[in-house]
């Protein structure tokens, strides 16, 4: 059945409920039912608090109620622990009374066996059914900072309720997104929400980012995530999230590949399933980061920076107390692709007036001569800020805030330099103490914990600025129209199809003779290659299915003759159509371009360098299809062999537009006949010199294994 | 003059003095020169303190003397903290006093220009004259906590002295050294000895790390370096330190690479100066880290190893109590190179007793039953460390040891364990408190902050135990000799001495007229390649001097005279000796192998993958010349094309034996003719199928530019 994709319905009352009932509420609050009672009583939610429990008059102070039908008022909010089968008969009583959304915290669905995935089914049928939202089941719920509102039977609000920030944690994992919510309360910018969808048979993560999007107490998004179930939402999700200027930042995990041992072409085999999951999230302006600190630390930064923003490639300088931490720096942001400052001669000039021992050439190396005099720093601060062509200031602080001579001095400078210098990003690289990090974040001076954090950090929000730019969608929105699976069989066949769709592929001849190849040779003028045609036979240089170089009528006959000779030998079996023979086109670079079909995101397209070293180099990119042509190029421009494409060591520049086009052609088949081809491999394209085009010299297509396809579900 | 190479020389007196005289010093106790009198009062150094101060008869309630020549006693250690000029002086009057060593903290040294270093000249011929070892100038001097012998004024003592513990500090910055020093105290493996070396005119870091490798207090060595100025001591003191297992990290800034535009040859512009340090810390047993953080963990991580081993590839076990948390671990060791452990069938059924729910195969999760029960954690420990297969056990202990309930138990456990099991290595990932990483690092279980460093870190450890087996010596020790530099002029003149040096090139001819030419192509039968031969051109084909794929006679004089005609328009002023023929010899894999002149570590030979990719890639592998054999094979195994040398794809295994053998020869060569030859270009070395040997079939020779060789001083 199709899910609804009305974004975030319903979830109003799951971070906002004027009222909440507790079902399974125990009088004892160290347990998983008491625990909620007893963390809105602590933290002082304001709504009503409606416990259910039919043995007891009275939870923790509270009245309690038999059933939820029982209940004074329809709440806002259920919250379900009650464990397995009766958790499915909470939420059908919450769905007959009304209650617009429930939270299953109970375990013993489809994380458990058969039994359990059915008792989910149930539970999903009950949501769809009724109208009511339900999160989980085996989730560990949320946690609404502003409002108090907890959801949540976790450990982790024991002692607490994080720090009020601007900070939303979405999270499947509800161990790893309570630790990220833990983590941001330390010295980081605080949370605003905290949501953990467990086993999602409902309510889903891009619920909860489209959610986010439109929560005033919301500017960062944060989402950890193990899985998509849904592309097009979460895609949608990424997107109202961009379109209203909330940064998200994702740690996606598993990321070893899977699946690949299963595919069937070229391009199967190269584009791994993790590296699609790269390509969504920047095309939907999503920045990826690969581990749970950085997460943490983006959150806050991203807070920290505000309504401010770095340009995609940054100019950064670098301030130190030390030599030896200027050169960390500057190899650092080197290695993160950002651009070291040129420092101006006026900052020089500065920097030398109040720091006469100092480099003050970018790393600058302010040398003890600070730590002896820290009111100087403001004036260096000052001096690197001013400088016209520098976007972020990156600040060596190591123990600097902890030495409490220093402390303050510093964080005054810091806080004077970033009034006079508003548009400036100032970034400090210091691991504590927890409430000076505070401070900084709070005055919109951004902390990272490491020198490599730091850089990596500025250099993940150059790339936001280089996402938010982007179109959407990426390509137009193609239909899919049926293809017929059998008449792409050959290579004849897929040339002829493809052909059709706009990739060009050079003149080539049919032949069942030796005679007709002779003649084939002789018109093409050029040397011949000569390729067994053959539905049977994939791998056809394997068997010696392929001549190359055939000058002439005789050679032609000759090698027709040794074809057909090989294929008797060691293919007996294979139904044959006859001999291609194709002018051999050299003079250019190879690259194979090919589509395959993601379990998840549908077709995908794929270019890399073509060749022996494209399995060694995995030189590739990926999109889903279709791709614009501005993607296509994009895609060519990412892989590492560009510069040969793009004249290298004086070769001369290739036809890039030309490959770009056939990217968007083949993406563009490949979108459409989405339900019949399962992946295609055109292995070499030839991109020529600059207004030669691009040529096709081989052509492989393979139909979806079943009839109708799975993919499409 | 040649320094000596005596290592440690001197440095008992450094780190254990029986007595210290402060020149300089000062009855404030916050200035430069009261410092380090303070300090030693205040940590309560056992030996004697004799204060210099020739206008005060008591410094800090201690006797003072006005003059070195006034002591009491020849002290064994003399502080210098007097500035510029007046150092020196006071250096002169301990060497006549007979001091045994010095300890210069004044700057005004090399780092300030041309007086300064002139000045640093006469602080060196002190030392060398006298016998006397002076640290410094321009250091932040040392630390040696057993004894609290304090030889620095720096305010990482102020508070405290760092935790006693097995881990030395060896730093040439001092910024850099004492943060590292901080960040072990806390939470660490804690210190037993800092120096930091600064301007190194006479001790370096070479003489602090042999020294170290006999120090019974210091079980681990961790270096920071900005780059080395004497590559014999550094490599011999690596050796000792490996000789007396103690394991080295080290911390090597500056990584971007320079001096790269200079470069002449092709292997050139492909050595990155940085990468020769990954080869000579890798063959000197030496394991480089990337950051300064990880540099810290490692000192933690080798001292709570102590006796034990992990081997190169250690199998790796992951317990985690969330499914989130164990596939990030699952996705890291395999990023980390690291072999996941096949969960044993006995080992499963110990999990599944105690922890029905949990996933009992690798990675384990242990679910939310564990913390629910966290006495089924030392179970959980014990059946995952009696799985035979598994050496180590990463644990993601997350906030566990912040949660009083769960603390102890986790601690008991993990003690347990480690008793229980007493060759399993076990690693917690978990960030604090302070106190319990102490109190699990003196257990001797291994902690690290995030999942990422714990899995880098296991890694490290391997790679600790792959470089310990290794020959120091790489191979046999080769005397230079000197080469005629006129005599390699020319391709031929570079084949020739290549081909006497044991590198195979194809049988080829030296022609001056183009009836020769056709002559010569006749014999050799095969198509042939014609190069343009001359000192004067060094890249051939861009003027139009190469021909290749010509057959036959007339083609072969029609070739001859269009290379003279494009020499004479192209490089009219060139000296011309000739058209080199040589047969074309194709069907093999294109590799590049070379040789340079690093200016701290001398020849140095590379290999690469060849053609046009190289550049792209940048496949190479490097190793300080000469290599042996083995060494050679390492190089290729190690390059990312090394599948297609062994048979990828289908295709037939190369003869990698042969390239091998290449490498070992031309870097004997390099190394025996270092003092003349600055660069050796093998390009194309074609390795054949296995069996038909390797080919070199071009080859060009760089001299040093200056007659007298630069590159030995």
């Amino acid at each position: 059945m199709a899910r609804d994709i009305n974004l975030g319905r319903g979830l109003d009352q799951i971070f906002q409920p004027r009222s909440i009932a507790v079902i399974g509420a125990s009088t004892d609050p160290s347990k998983t039912g008491g625990r909620p009672v007893h963390l809105l009583k602590k933290h002082g939610y304001a709504g009503a608090i409606l416990p259910v429990n039919p043995k007891a008059d009275e939870v923790q102070g509270l009245t309690a109620y038999a059933s939820v039908a029982d209940l004074p008022q329809v709440p806002d909010l259920a919250l379900i622990a009650v464990p397995g089968a009766g958790a499915l008969e909470a939420a059908r009583a919450c769905a007959e009374r009304g209650v617009p959304a429930a939270i299953v915290l109970s375990a013993g669905f489809a994380e458990q066996g058969s039994e359990g995935a059915a008792r989910q089914l149930e539970l999903r049928a009950i949501a769809d059914n009724s109208g009511m939202r339900v999160l989980g089941p085996n989730c560990l719920g949320t946690v609404s900072v502003p409002e108090k509102a907890i959801g949540t039977f976790s450990v982790a609000l024991e002692n607490e309720m994080p720090a009020q920030g601007p900070v939303a944690i979405v999270s499947q994992s509800g161990n790893v997104g309570s630790l990220a919510m833990k983590m941001l309360g330390r010295g980081g910018a605080g949370i605003s929400r905290f949501i953990a969808s467990g086993n999602e048979c409902d309510v889903d993560i891009a619920d909860a980012i489209a959610w986010m999007a439109g929560d005033a107490a919301t500017r960062v998004i944060l989402v950890c995530m193990e899985t998509c179930r849904d592309a097009a939402r979460l895609t949608l999700a990424l997107d109202i999230a961009r379109a209203a200027g909330k940064p998200v930042f994702v740690l996606k995990m598993g990321a070893s590949d899977v699946g690949k041992a299963a595919a069937m072409s070229h391009t199967g085999g190269l584009a791994g399933a993790d590296q699609v999951f790269d390509a969504v999230f920047a095309r939907h302006g999503a920045v990826r980061v690969k581990s749970l600190e950085m997460l943490v630390q983006m959150g806050s930064a991203a807070a920290a920076l505000g309504d401010r923003t770095v340009s995609a490639n940054p100019s950064v300088s670098v301030i130190a107390a030390s030599g030896g931490f200027g050169i960390m720096m500057a190899d650092a942001a080197e290695e993160h692709g950002l651009t070291l400052n040129r420092t101006g001669d006026a900052a020089i000039e500065q920097i030398k007036a109040v720091l006469p021992l100092a480099s003050a050439v970018n790393p600058v190396d302010a040398t003890a001569q600070m730590s002896a005099n820290p009111e100087t720093f403001g004036a260096l601060l000052s001096a690197v800020a001013g400088d016209n062509a520098n976007e972020v200031v990156c600040i060596m602080m190591a123990l600097g805030l902890e030495v409490p001579r220093l402390r303050d001095t510093y964080l005054a400078a810091l806080d004077a330099a970033r009034a006079a210098h508003p548009d400036q990003v100032f970034v400090a690289c210091v691991a504590g103490p927890d409430d000076a990090l505070q401070i900084l974040n709070a005055k919109g001076i951004l902390t990272f914990p490491t020198i490599d954090a730091m850089m990596e950090g500025v250099s993940h929000l150059g790339r936001l600025t280089a996402e938010k730019g982007k179109d959407a969608g990426g390509a137009r929105d193609i239909a899919t129209a049926p293809l017929d699976r059998g008449s792409v069989a050959t290579e004849a066949d897929a040339k002829r199809v493809l052909s059709a769709a706009g990739i060009g592929f050079p003149e080539e001849v049919v032949v069942t003779s030796a005679d007709a190849a002779g003649q084939a040779a002789d018109r093409l003028a050029l040397p011949v290659a000569m390729k067994i045609l053959s539905a049977d036979i994939q791998h056809k240089s394997d068997i010696g299915g392929v001549e190359l170089g055939i000058v002439g009528a005789d050679d032609a006959a000759a090698a027709y003759a040794r074809i057909m000779t090989a294929a008797a030998t060691h293919a007996p079996d294979a139904r044959i159509d006859g001999v291609l023979v194709a002018p051999m086109i050299t003079g250019g670079t190879e690259l194979i371009v090919g589509t395959t079909t993601d379990p998840i995101f549908g077709p995908v397209v794929m270019v890399g360098l073509g060749g022996i070293f494209a399995e060694v180099f995995r030189d590739t990119a990926l999109q889903p299809a279709p791709v614009s042509l501005e993607d296509a190029q994009e895609m060519l421009r990412s892989l590492k062999c560009f510069a040969l494409l793009d004249g290298a060591r004086g070769r001369p520049r290739a036809d890039v537009d030309a490959a770009a086009q056939a990217i968007v052609a083949l993406s563009e088949f490949a979108a459409r006949h989405a339900d019949d081809v399962a992946e295609i491999d055109i292995n070499p394209l030839l991109v020529r010199d600059q207004g030669l085009g691009a040529i096709a010299l081989d052509a492989l297509i393979i139909p979806h294994q079943t009839q109708t396809s799975e993919a499409a579900e």
